[in-house]
């Protein structure tokens, strides 16, 4: 299938996340087709971006400047910082618009059986935070999962000791739009046992 | 969402061919996390692929060279020409290995409707080599659709003139492994149509 050249880029883009061989040879056909408008103008794209990128030191982010665009915000609340998995969430809720606040991107969640502990939690600047006395409130945004949860509840033996932060959690329920039938046992219990007066 | 060299890299991830916003940002993000070890490579293998690719000028395949590995393999039938759309069709026949000969690839198909003529084939390479006598028999490999239907009747009247030259078409009928009740009425009139005895 044409040369080495042509080979590697089908591998490489065989390794991204949601690609398979055939997703892959459809792709290099579709940039190759086109090299000058559609190939060169990706790969410097590619360049640009890796070359800008940065990681927000005070919060985790990915952005071309350090502090990020959300922390270096006049207009965002810094005494309100959301507490997320990963740099996807936080773009998720910044999607939404629903968090006037700042964040702090974990990296990741506690994990015994992958052998990822407390020291592996991209945590340090929000202590530092906390020690300074400029947090307000704190939400947690972990997934509703067994580590997000085991994440959690590290968060909150840690957050204890500061009395004066209230700490919060997202609810868990049934998702806007959703039916209840497709919904997983798990879902349906949280959203009948966090039911509310209607 | 950070700078613009990251929506730039999300706005062309999101053109590619099965890629919308959310399978952009997955991937913008996948290579975003380790720059050195996933954007740049593969911003490197697009480059590379993208200064090497040549457009065959004897089949119109993609490739490094011109002619291509397969036009200027010695043990390659060149009197045997195989003629498909798309360099994804001749790649899949390479895979499977079926075909000893050499290729034409068209390029499309006609479509009077989308204005495709005869004119924006590439044909010339196949019937410079008719004129020559080098070519023994063709064999049409091209999509069961419209299209394909209109292409391959139009190439026919045009090879008839080459008496010595066998020319036949790929068989239609019920794919390998495939239940007959999800097949489409037409493949299973033309599976029915073209019976064997068993």
């Amino acid at each position: 299938m044409g040369g080495q050249e042509i080979e590697q880029l089908i591998r490489l883009l065989g390794r991204l996340p949601g690609f398979g061989p055939r997703s892959a040879r459809r792709v290099a056909l579709y940039l190759l087709k086109e090299p000058q408008t559609r190939l060169a103008p990706l790969a410097h794209a590619m360049e640009r971006a890796g070359n800008a990128i940065k990681t927000c030191s005070s919060c985790g982010n990915l952005d071309t400047i350090d502090p990020c665009h959300i922390c270096s915000d006049p207009l965002r609340d810094q005494g309100l910082i959301c507490v997320v998995e990963t740099v996807g969430d936080l773009w998720a809720l910044e999607r939404a618009g629903v968090h006037r606040g700042v964040y702090q991107v974990l990296g990741g969640t506690l994990s015994p059986l992958a052998g990822i502990g407390p020291e592996d939690l991209d945590v340090a600047p929000l202590f530092e935070k906390l020690n300074k006395g400029t947090v307000r409130e704190i939400i947690l945004a972990l997934g509703a999962t067994v580590e997000g949860a085991t994440t959690m509840h590290w968060l909150m033996d840690q957050l204890a000791p500061y009395g004066g932060v209230t700490v919060s959690r997202v609810a868990q329920g049934v998702p806007m739009g959703g039916a209840l039938d497709v919904l997983d046992d798990g879902t349906l219990a949280a959203a009948l046992g966090a039911r509310r007066p209607a």
